[in-house]
């Protein structure tokens, strides 16, 4: 009952989701949020961006939804830093992972970060120079954006994606990830690049971040599991996109992610029911916004309780 | 530039679409919505029913539309039958193809066509030396329902959907699919069930006919694709499920499964911006109606036009 889970979920919608909103939760349905997430059985939660406020006032609350989210034990806590300043804060707030926004295009990361990509492996390295002094468990990840194409620039050579994941790798990256920032992967392209990606940096690939924009998320993830991708990054009720990818839109629902795996039989260590039960402090902090999923909608399949064991129980504590 | 598409899109929305709704789409429409269609490259059409018109009057019309679909050059005209009455109607029309309804479920065959599978089989067999003896050019395919599981009775028993799949070969179809009415398929049961099929009954193996009722649509496409199925239902605008499968709905939409297998270089022969032309008769005729598909609403991607060359421009005439 208690074998450990054959895919690691990690929701992404207490960061990504929010920041992509104009609405702001409150702090207190934030922490019921993540509460019922790590009750569902998340075990690794984006909880924040660690921004100025001016910037994203959705996130000025962050160093208090860190610390709630500390309360759980046997999760990942998990926060966006831009930059080392960013990453500071992240410390002191006591996160045990970053993750740092770096764009395959040139063109997306200028109007996301503001930044060349040169610029942003030149952040990674100064971020990873902290860590390594002060903080040398934490861990840090790359989620390369627009990795499959650009809203912006429309096509992303794929040489130049396996290029900055190297570098990303050179400058202190532990995983290096693909997103699909803008909805333009395709499963053969997913297969083609997570394939490369494997071959480059090892055991350093990281997580599939799929958005499902034109309705491939979740074939998206599937081709990524086929070859090999253990961790994918999902939005409870889909919410969220990039604000700064315009057209762009549609994480993929980490309810219907879930039960995509858990129905093919591969363990998520997450309770269906359960993270159902997540989307209601989603609602009620954020009322007006539409919330996705068609798993939701329809409901579990006749049968599925009788013949589903869930692999794996969830933790939770505080 | 005219190589022959590598994979059939089989759009069903006409009849399996159509009669899914309360609305009766006026035969004007039906008839400009098939010209659209068939302008865009879609090769087979199921364009109606034969059965009573008391029992369904959306097909009331379906003589007028088949006659009308034959004026053009180069399609397959399918039609459901569900016994050898409806074939000699299909067949006076002068349809190409029938497709029967055989559920792997027990409880949803009676539901759907009151008869057991065993009638059903009976049923084929009729239609099978009927078309053996008036028209042996005219092919016979059946899609098999609740394949992969049933809102009715649950789970459905994987050796019975095959040996089904035998008895109905054994009883004359040229092709069998197998079906997800219920939306309960999962990619490995997929891949699974479609494996054993043919190598069962080979190239008989026929279409998978997919929902998106759990968001899993796509996915168990890419999945039957992986083991070699290369015909797949569709339905423009994902008009449609099943009315005898309660909770059933969302065949997978056409424009979405078309842009995931050209944008993986797998040619359909369809031209998408013709497709997203053909969803304008399909809402003028049904204009209360809800129509899907998350390519419509995105969009092409940047830079599709450019690097993306359909394979066969699409035949039409009349």
């Amino acid at each position: 009952m208690s074998s450990t889970p054959e895919v690691l979920i990690s929701e992404v919608g207490p960061r990504d989701g929010l920041q992509s909103v104009q609405a702001i939760m409150p702090t207190a349905d934030k922490r019921r949020w993540i509460d019922a997430l790590v009750e569902a059985g998340l075990r690794e939660i984006e909880v924040g961006s660690f921004v100025p406020a001016r910037l994203l006032p959705q996130m000025a609350d962050v160093v208090d939804v860190v610390r709630h989210a500390l309360r759980h034990q046997g999760i990942t806590v998990m926060a966006l830093v831009p930059n080392r300043r960013g990453a500071e804060a992240a410390l002191a707030a006591g996160v045990h992972k970053f993750t740092l926004p770096v764009s395959a295009s040139e063109a997306h990361s200028l109007a996301n970060v503001r930044k060349t990509r040169v610029q942003m492996v030149e952040a990674l390295r100064e971020v990873h120079a902290l860590r390594r002094e002060a903080a040398p468990g934490v861990a840090m990840e790359v989620g390369l954006s627009t990795a499959f194409g650009c809203t912006l620039q429309g096509a992303v050579d794929e040489d130049e994606v396996i290029r900055l994941a190297v570098a990303c790798v050179e400058a202190g990256a532990d995983e290096v990830g693909l997103s699909d920032t803008t909805g333009m992967a395709n499963p053969a392209q997913v297969r083609r690049l997570f394939k490369r990606l494997r071959a480059e940096i090892g055991t350093r690939a990281g997580a599939a971040h799929m958005h499902n924009t034109r309705g491939l998320g979740l074939a998206n993830c599937l081709a990524a599991f086929d070859v090999g991708v253990r961790t994918f990054d999902a939005s409870l009720g889909g919410l969220g996109g990039c604000p700064y990818a315009p057209g762009a839109s549609g994480n993929v629902v980490t309810e219907d992610l879930v039960f995509m795996f858990e129905a093919m039989g591969v363990s998520t260590g997450i309770d269906l029911d359960k993270l159902m039960a997540a989307r209601e402090p989603l609602k009620t902090g954020l009322p007006h916004e539409p919330v996705y999923g068609m798993t939701p909608e329809a409901g579990l399949p006749k049968g599925w309780r009788v013949h589903h064991h869930p692999s794996n129980p969830s933790t939770s504590s505080g």
